[in-house]
C-alpha cells in the first residue's frame, strides 16, 4: 500500500463543495471518480477539510493510499487529463504511509477578495465580493486585527455543523487595499470553523459600511453568539491558499 | 431624438458574441432586451464592431439612439441592474447626433492572454489559451514585430466574411513576457479582419513552437493564402480593450 499527496487548485464555481455528495457534483467525487478510472478501484480520497459550496482553492491539499506501480507522475498526469478543467492536480507526491491531511494539518491559509468600485466588473466576477456602498477601509484594516490570537470562534461559526471546541489560534489576520477598490483579507489559523473566515469578512464588511464599531467586535466575541455577528459573505470571493504541515 | 455612447465590458464565455442572432445569447441581444424593457421601445445598438462567440470586452464601444427624456446616469443604473452579471455598462455618455461607434472608430486595441505553464491552471482558465508545451519567447517577441506597419492581411483573414480591402496598418504589436509563463499580446490597428488577431497569434504561437520561422510570416503575407498562416487562436484568450474615436 502506498500514500500519495496531492496539492489541488479548482474553481469551485461549478460545485456543491469539496465533500463527495450522493447527487452533487463535488470535487472530491471527481477525483474519486478519475482515480477509479485509473486504478479501477474505489478510492478515497482525505482532504485537509471542506470547502463550501462555491469556494475556490488554489492550495487545498488531500491524500488518498492506494496498492499501485503507478508513479505520483502518472497519478498526476493521469488525473489532470480526466479532471474537468476547473480541477487541477498542482503537484503528486508520495508520502509517508501514516500521512493524513486533515490531522496533520498544522495551519491553513485562505484569502478572501472584494472589490469596493463601481461600476462592478465583469471579467474575473466569479472570484470576488463586489461590493457598490463606498467601505472605510482604514476602520476595516483595524478591525482586522482584532480577530489575531486565541479567540473563543462560537459567534463566527455557521450554524447546521457545531465543533466541540470554538476556540482558534489566529497567527495572521492582515487586510491590504490596493488601487481602484481592491481589498485582500489574508487570514491563517491552526483550524477554522464552517463559515469562519466568511463571517470575519462579513462582520468586518459591517464595521466598513458603519454599521459596527470596534467595541462591538469584542461584545461579538464575548457574546458567542451567531445571531450578533454579520452575515456570512458569499462564497465566491473565498480562496483556500495552503495547508501547512510540519 | 438623442445619442448615448457606451462602454462595455463583458465576459464572452456564455455569448455567441457580440451580434444579435435570432435564438442564440448574444451582448448586442443583451443589451437590446435591457434597454426595450427601461424604454418600452425597439432600440438598435450599434456596436465599434463584432466579437466572435466567446471573445471578451473590457472595453467594447457602442451607441444607441432614443427619443427619450432619461439621463445617461439612468440608462447607466437601469441597464446594470438589468442585464446578466457577466455585462458590465463602464460608462454611459450623452453624445453629438451624428457619432455612429463604428464609422467613427479611428483605432482598436486588443489583448491575447497566453499561459505557458505546466500543470494548467483552473483559476481564470477562461481567459487565457494555456499551452503546454515549452515557447521559445524570445522568437515570439522577434515575430511580433513583423506584424507592425501597412501590410495586406488576406491570409490572416479568417473564412467567411471577406473583405474587399485586406489592407491594414497595426500601430502597435507588442509582445510582453512575464514570470510564471505569463505571455500576453497587445496589438492595436485602425481596423481588424475576421480571426486576425487570433490568426495572427496562432502563427506566433507556431514560431514560439519552432513550426515557423521569421522567413514564413514574411511568406505567408505574401502568399494571401489563409491556408498558409497558423490555426487560429482559441476565442477565450482574447479582449477588446479600448475603441478610439477622434
Amino acid at each position: 500500500m502506498r500514500n500519495f499527496k496531492l496539492v489541488i487548485e479548482y474553481d469551485g464555481t461549478h460545485y456543491s463543495g469539496w465533500q463527495r455528495q450522493k447527487g452533487d457534483r463535488t470535487i472530491q467525487g471527481e477525483i474519486e471518480t478519475a482515480l477509479m478510472t485509473m486504478t479501477r478501484r474505489k478510492i478515497t480520497v482525505i482532504g485537509s477539510g471542506r470547502t463550501d459550496a462555491g469556494v475556490h482553492a488554489s492550495g487545498q491539499t488531500a491524500n488518498f493510499k492506494c496498492d499501485t506501480s503507478l508513479t505520483s507522475e502518472t497519478f498526476q498526469k493521469g488525473l489532470n487529463s480526466l479532471l474537468p478543467k476547473d480541477i487541477v492536480i498542482r503537484s503528486c507526491q508520495p508520502a509517508a504511509i501514516d500521512f493524513h491531511a486533515r490531522f496533520d494539518a498544522k495551519s491553513k491559509a485562505y484569502r478572501y477578495h472584494i472589490l469596493n468600485h463601481h461600476p462592478p466588473v465583469a471579467i474575473g466576477r466569479q472570484y470576488v465580493w463586489q461590493i457598490r456602498r463606498p467601505l472605510d477601509t482604514h476602520a476595516m484594516v483595524q478591525a482586522s486585527q482584532y480577530f489575531v490570537g486565541t479567540h473563543d470562534f462560537k459567534a463566527f461559526e455557521g450554524s447546521g455543523s457545531p465543533r466541540a471546541h470554538t476556540v482558534r489560534h489566529i497567527t495572521m489576520s492582515k487586510l491590504s487595499v490596493e488601487h481602484g477598490g481592491k481589498i485582500t483579507f489574508d487570514v491563517e489559523a491552526n483550524g477554522f470553523l464552517r463559515f469562519m473566515v466568511r463571517n470575519i469578512v462579513g462582520t468586518m464588511v459591517d464595521v466598513g459600511l458603519g454599521k459596527l464599531s470596534f467595541q462591538d467586535i469584542q461584545e461579538i466575541f464575548l457574546s458567542r453568539d451567531r445571531g450578533r455577528a454579520s452575515a456570512t459573505a458569499p462564497a465566491h470571493g473565498l480562496f483556500l491558499i495552503s495547508v501547512t504541515y510540519s
